[in-house]
């Protein structure tokens, strides 16, 4: 497994000793992690604070740009609809990655937005890599949660 | 037109005079305004800042939750991919949007995301209102661009 998504992994482990959904984001330039992130949505009362979108947020700050471009993004989940809509504003390079996402994700399942002709740019996409330790801690964290 | 998409069409003029993309959004709670803005990718270096998303994000700090039950969110535009994502996630109530966006818009055209599957809550939506006012506007930005 890269360094890059054993980070995202530490992020979706911090999110849900937070509580909160365990997903975990990482942005990378040159080798260099510009953003990490883990899910926020309760702790922010944000709706919006998916790891992807505040890794992405922190990443355009730290380079001052609203582009992403040459940036790649190391996720444990399969993004969501909003997610791969803001990947592909933020013109990600590369996108990696974990569990797949057969209720909410959009890249490889849902409205699998990266191939729709309303994309104006989509990443190269790379799945599964820790897939089985992303899944196992949503499964965990979801299991406690219906105790 | 409401006085809520009068509002919207006022962030959305408000927003080109910063050079930013003309769209304005209001989100509305039991008849009163709990969130407006425009766009403002530029000036803040993100791009996740569309109108509705930093609409809701007001609106969810303003009554402290991360949904948006029973709220209304007026928009000049239609909502994007990632938009249309958020509204759901905020369970935005009711959609009223201005103009239609044929290129980036996820409601009535691209990936239509509130009839997919992957769908778990989708606004009552209403197209059209104000759509000339709120087109003529990004018409006469993307002209002046151009120049």
């Amino acid at each position: 497994m890269s360094d890059f998504m054993a980070l995202a992994l530490e992020e979706a482990r911090n999110a849900a000793q937070r509580g909160e959904v365990p997903v975990g984001a990482v942005v990378v330039l040159d080798g260099q992690v510009i953003g990490q992130a883990g899910n926020r949505t309760l702790e922010l009362k944000d709706p919006t604070a998916h790891a992807e979108i505040l890794a992405v947020r922190m990443a355009c700050e730290a380079i001052g740009n609203d582009r992403l471009s040459g940036c790649d993004l190391y996720v444990t989940l399969e993004p969501c609809t909003m997610c791969a809509g803001a990947l592909s504003f933020a013109r990600i390079r590369r996108l990696y990655y974990g569990a797949d996402d057969a209720k909410g994700g959009a890249v490889e399942n849902g409205v699998r937005f990266f191939g729709d002709p309303a994309c104006h740019h989509a990443p190269d996409v790379y799945s599964g890599m820790a897939g089985r330790e992303a899944s196992s801690l949503l499964k965990a964290f979801f299991a406690a949660r219906r105790q």
